[in-house]
């Protein structure tokens, strides 16, 4: 798999692609074309052909791509088949949202548990997941081996608590804090998840004349 | 303001600018250059000067970035300054979760109110939120200028209440149902938050020998 310099835009665009490819496979859809990729991701033939060849040959000339394979290939790129596990840590707004809407193992991620420090939330399952007070996290890490935490703490405590994780060798952050979580000294992966960059995008286009 | 042909990638970055000039603005920071701000953005100097240079004249040879003139600068071209006002549609848990925890006015928009089909939630404040019922919903919209509307409805009625919504002459929609709502045929903007595009991405970091 030569993937070495895949750049950041592709691989924010391979999700999409695998949505677009879900949704043909659930039209009972076995090959498509870089034309009908194309058309489903608002791109021309020729950016489709350039993003899929970072990862190997995936198309045939005269006949196409084979849509579970190209699926299959992306989710394999995207680590989806690593078995990665992870930790909600904060069962606040955010957190509930995501414990109760959020399919995690549709990305491949399986979801243990929760940990927060409110007592009242502690010992209660949200949509199945049990709540674990925030003082027996550094206990269970030493004990199950967790990837990723999704960060859902208050902003005032965000900082102390990413530390706290690192500390305990999580290997992954997906941040929502809102508070750029830069990277440390060591070589834990941060997601930043900001809704307001997000909004004020939405307000770019909306004041430029360039719509999209 | 030459802002015709900024690519998408820039657009994005603006909102971490922002951030990390209000920072420096935070720290009593009068002016900076163009090297500081690499360092804060995790990027080049030369990347930085680029990306600036699309929106006009702002540093000085041998003196650097204003940064308040740099944050209005930039505030204004991602259209923050323009009064944009915005409904929440759909009380759920993402929907409670912006209106708890997300300062809509910290992007220049002012969210009016919430729109809910639960009779339970109807009349009740959330933060100082008011939460009007989903049927008066076109009535509202032909009353008050209300540019985005925040579309936090579950997923099986996210495509009949964006149409709804368009319908009544809705701007931009800010789509959280994790549906892809394609651009429709109006000039209606579209932006979609999906959360697994995000932890997707992560899963890409983490299985990759590339880091970050």
């Amino acid at each position: 798999m030569k993937n070495k310099s895949i750049s950041e835009n592709t691989i924010r665009r391979l999700p999409r692609y695998l949505r677009k490819l879900d949704e043909l496979i659930s039209l009972g859809i076995i090959c498509t074309t870089s034309r009908v990729l194309a058309d489903l991701m608002g791109a021309t033939a020729s950016q489709i052909r350039q993003d899929l060849c970072c990862f190997g040959e995936f198309g045939l000339q005269g006949y196409g791509y084979d849509v579970k394979a190209l699926r299959e290939s992306i989710a394999h790129v995207l680590g989806m088949d690593k078995g990665h596990t992870a930790i909600l840590v904060g069962v606040g707004n955010v957190g509930r949202a995501l414990a109760d809407n959020f399919c995690f193992s549709l990305c491949g991620v399986d979801l243990k548990c929760a940990f927060d420090t409110d007592e009242k939330k502690i010992g209660i399952g949200i949509n199945g997941l049990e709540v674990r007070s925030m003082d027996t996290i550094s206990e269970y890490l030493s004990k199950i081996n967790i990837d990723i935490a999704v960060l859902c703490v208050p902003r005032n405590v965000a900082i102390s608590t990413a530390a706290l994780l690192i500390e305990n060798s999580i290997e992954a952050i997906w941040n929502f804090t809102n508070i750029d979580l830069v990277k440390p000294h060591s070589d834990v992966i941060v997601e930043n998840v900001h809704f307001s960059d997000s909004l004020m995008s939405l307000g770019y286009y909306m004041s430029s004349d360039t719509g999209r």
